[in-house]
């Protein structure tokens, strides 16, 4: 293994690497490599089966491991075993095939090396201005989510940043270059482009309807598509926080998307337009704008009109991520349009990868909501960089993990897919793997207490977006209030207020329309009450605003002695020790900065006469 | 005069700049010309006589203006003669001597270009960590500081950036040169140190007391002074936010100050040490500490320990160029210390040059205060960059010009000098000049009053410190808490509270310890109060509040008003009116926040109706 960098859930795997080859070659390299390492004599037999596609089918039969599938199946097959074998899973019978074709990991990548909302170093391919990387860390890269089963990779940052423009012009040979390390691991990439590029090239329009624009793109597509036959597709954050888009030419995003879907379709790409639209210059006196509503109202009466090598990419709240949103609307509406859900594993809002937060819970309860239908695609924000450990926190490299196997299978369980990721990352005695296991699967519900346990979002730093700081975007043009007085807190967002409820579908507008019926960890979300109110429990909400901050900041504390005591390997120990120190400091934070912004509005003491500084 | 600057209060004199010599070579250049350009035949003759130092005299005998007066008192009386003749007062009989002898511009300007709380474009002198300038407009800078008397200029911030360390090391000669260009102004240079220099000049200490030590910053100051042998000293940032300082090495601010102030007596160098300490990691839970107490408890017990050639600078309040402070105990209670007085003219918190702030009402307050005999300077972090108009705004270069006409005799009216700027500045009818006269008089009332009329601190937006943003620093670690709730706002600092006002005199003292006697401006600064506080006007703390607030947006609007009427010359009209545009949103901003962010506290609505959001 080498030294600059850590090896994650492979690290049990032969340092080196396959040869470039085809997926069918990499997979029969690394399971020779496997084999050979193990020295008990086994044997597999690799059977291609196009109609499998990316699915497989692993037996034994006769003390040989058959493997069938289609090109990548053959790979994503050799990769499944070898994961089985190391955690001690029968792998005999396992047949297997993706739920959702893309499997996409989102880089916000700069290609000045800094990464947007980054926490674990800079990138790893690019810096000052160009590529930059080390070619057998990529290709471990490579390795790495082909093992998760993530099939597409965008390299570049949806704020398109100068120099990333010429990703499709005259940088394509070295997009190209990088492209050819992650091919033998059945990984894509994809490009970032920024919608007024025809501007840049010296048309006067970006106009989507204009057929010099058409051919703009058309050219650009050409060009992209030569240097990198397997181009995925290009990735558009359009007229979204002052990013250009088709708006500006009075065209509608679906014109916008389909003008460039038309420019890459003979090339089978796709075009992946973000909806992550809103009005992000809202005047906080204005309570009749909810941001949650916008990307509904804008996309939903465009249902129909979108290409169909066009996918609209949802984030799976209404807001950013927060660390606790119902499920996007716009999800569970969009009937005639083909969808991708987007997560985010760098931890912008729950951690920073400071934090524990392992999200296969979250994404559980998302995907249950899912219509299994209309998903075609799931990406997410990568937690990726050059540090050590690629994703800050050694446990952080779990979401990393986790996200494509969810992708790829989201009736995995948490606990499945939590336990097999320890097994393969660190060889514990069993009572440390439960114990580790048993944090990681609560840690978001220790997150989510000291910081925002009944549904109210955005107290947090402006900025940096770690740390408390209840009135921080209360007065900006974000769109983001909770309007706390000394009466309440939240808005409402019934029938009776924003409306916002009434863009889902009837079960659940019911559930979340009355605060007797919405969840405790929407409630604020979705109602506006007195701090008087009576919650299920019987408890008051200030008091289970209290309530909830002490026991989160409590939990964090009995994880911090939890983690001491695990027999981890260094550095993990260390690295995990340090940052450990952080979260807690950071949830005592919370529990006092949060209690004493309400017990300053509401003059109410905490009943079990815990200090709440004045 | 050079297109790509203006020519501020001087544009009226002849564009060509004299010739590079001593000051009364200077001097007698610039009358020379000036009369020149007059053509009215007027002579003049200066008298040297070096017993009046920096002061002078005027006469004028037979027809012939006389002045008499030291080296640079010659080069005053003919910028005072000037000014005189172009502002249309009576020079002859004009006697004038300065009050403080040092009358320092502190220059935050860091060696990459940028400056620090800089709101006029970058650095005149710096850039890309050198020093590049136009040495046209470096000279005409120095006759603008001539002209206002100013005689020392700071080149480098106080927080000594890399390659800053150089300054007085290997990039002495290019300081020499810079110097040269100043010194016929009699404008001599100052350097901001290091004061952990020792360290990266590869010593292992940088103890104040180490003989090593002593040795380093003698050998630093014979280069310096070998290289510029007027260098008026070392300005010395130490154990302040995160800057280096005595206290690592367990020594006190006097010990390390007069060591520094050993290596340069021979020189008749001083050392000003900036008295700007207090606990920037402090916990807001902690409510016994109080920022404004820190430097008076720091230094108060250190009095008489400094070395006749230190000067203690101390900011005119207690925190930090807030809107409305008291003034600095300490600038009250060091008998036996040389103090300077600092001021800032880069508005950081008064409008950023943007929103009109003129300066001298408040200066000539906390002047009024000052005792005569202790201070020996006056310093004032500067307002100056890159840009066309020097100062942001071209209002702004008022606050320079009165800077040094006040540090010179503080004795000077508001009124007085605001007039002699504008009548230097613009050539406007009577009633548009005292229009301009009474709108810039007023224009610190009328921001105080829209965004901290009751000295109220710190209720501005984190980090940029420009718009409201009242919780921004409420639970941060720069020890600026309001700790307003439901039953009142502002922290008791009299005996019963913090005891901070037991640091001034007695008459003071008694003044701020009643609210029934404190100022109206500062009462929230050394009280808390409930909402329904009786004020001495009958209304209570609350409806004050908020007609404070909709006076100071109303007088904005107004001063809108009154300058679209005004006569001025481009680009001037223009510049001044898109600043205007952003003020009035910024008052309304500060309105609407602070009023709504007190109703939602305490529930009561405007006694008139106003608006106030919920």
């Amino acid at each position: 293994m080498k030294k600059d960098y850590d090896g994650l859930w492979l690290k049990r795997l032969p340092a080196a690497l396959p040869p470039c080859g085809t997926s069918a070659e990499t997979a029969s390299a690394e399971l020779t490599a496997f084999f050979a390492g193990r020295g008990a004599g086994e044997t597999f037999l690799l059977e291609p089966d196009e109609r499998l596609g990316e699915g497989c089918r692993i037996t034994k039969e006769a003390g040989v491991w058959h493997i069938r599938g289609g090109e990548s199946g053959l790979l994503y097959g050799a990769y499944d075993l070898i994961q089985a074998l190391l955690t001690g899973r029968d792998a005999d019978g396992l047949t297997s095939s993706p739920r959702y074709a893309l499997r996409m990991l989102n880089s916000w990548d700069n290609m000045d090396g800094s990464v947007e909302r980054g926490y674990s170093g800079r990138s790893l391919w690019f810096e000052g201005g160009r590529f930059e990387y080390d070619p057998e860390r990529v290709r471990y890269l490579g390795r790495l989510l082909a093992s998760a089963h993530i099939n597409v990779l965008c390299v570049n940052n949806v704020n398109v940043h100068a120099p990333a423009q010429r990703l499709v012009t005259d940088l394509l040979p070295d997009l190209a270059a990088f492209a050819a390390l992650l091919r033998p691991f059945g990984v894509r990439v994809m490009v970032s482009v920024d919608f007024s590029l025809p501007l840049s090239a010296g048309l006067d329009t970006a106009d989507p309807l204009s057929p010099d624009v058409l051919r703009f793109w058309r050219e650009t597509a050409d060009r992209a598509w030569r240097a990198v036959p397997d181009l995925a597709g290009f990735l558009v954050k359009a007229d979204s926080e002052h990013r250009p888009g088709p708006n500006a030419y009075g065209r509608s995003h679906a014109e916008g998307a389909n003008m460039l879907a038309q420019a890459v379709a003979s090339y089978g790409g796709v075009i992946v337009w973000r909806a992550f639209v809103y009005d992000c210059l809202q005047d906080w006196r204005d309570t009749r704008t909810d941001r949650p509503c916008a990307a509904y109202e804008l996309y939903q009466p465009q249902d129909g009109d979108f290409a169909g090598n066009v996918i609209l990419q949802v984030k799976n709240g209404p807001y950013d991520f927060q660390v606790r949103e119902p499920v996007s609307p716009l999800l569970l509406s969009m009937r005639k349009t083909c969808l991708a859900l987007e997560l985010q594993l760098a931890q912008e809002y729950t951690g920073q990868q400071i934090d524990i937060y392992a999200m296969p819970p979250m994404w559980r309860e998302i995907f249950e909501i899912m219509p299994a239908d209309r998903i075609r695609a799931v990406a997410a924000v990568s937690n990726l960089g050059r540090g050590y450990f690629w994703t800050g926190h050694p446990f952080a490299a779990l979401n990393l993990y986790a996200f494509g196997r969810l992708a790829w299978d989201p009736d995995t369980a948490p606990e499945r897919v939590t336990d097999d990721w320890i097994r393969l990352s660190y060889e514990l005695p069993d009572p440390d793997r439960e114990s580790l296991l048993r944090l990681l699967l609560d840690s978001r519900n220790v997150y989510e207490r000291y910081t925002a346990p009944l549904g109210l979002c955005w107290m947090v730093t402006p900025h940096t977006h770690y740390g408390p700081n209840p009135d921080g975007y209360e007065f900006d043009l974000w769109g983001t209030y909770h309007r706390a007085d000394r009466t309440g807190v939240g808005i409402d967002r019934t029938a009776r207020g924003t409306g916002y409820t009434e863009q889902y579908p009837e079960a659940l507008r019911a559930l979340y329309e009355d605060p007797q019926t919405c969840p405790d960890r929407l409630l604020l979300f979705f109602h506006r009450l007195p701090y008087d109110y009576r919650m299920r429990d019987g408890r008051t909400l200030i008091q289970r605003i209290y309530d909830d901050h002490f026991a989160g900041c409590e939990a964090a504390e009995a994880m911090a002695e939890t983690l001491k005591a695990l027999a981890l390997p260094e550095p993990d120990r260390r690295e995990a020790a340090e940052r450990m120190a952080l979260q807690l400091k950071n949830a005592r934070e919370w529990r006092d900065v949060i209690n004493t912004f309400f017990y300053r509005f509401c003059g109410v003491p905490d009943e079990r006469g815990r200090t709440i500084y004045s």
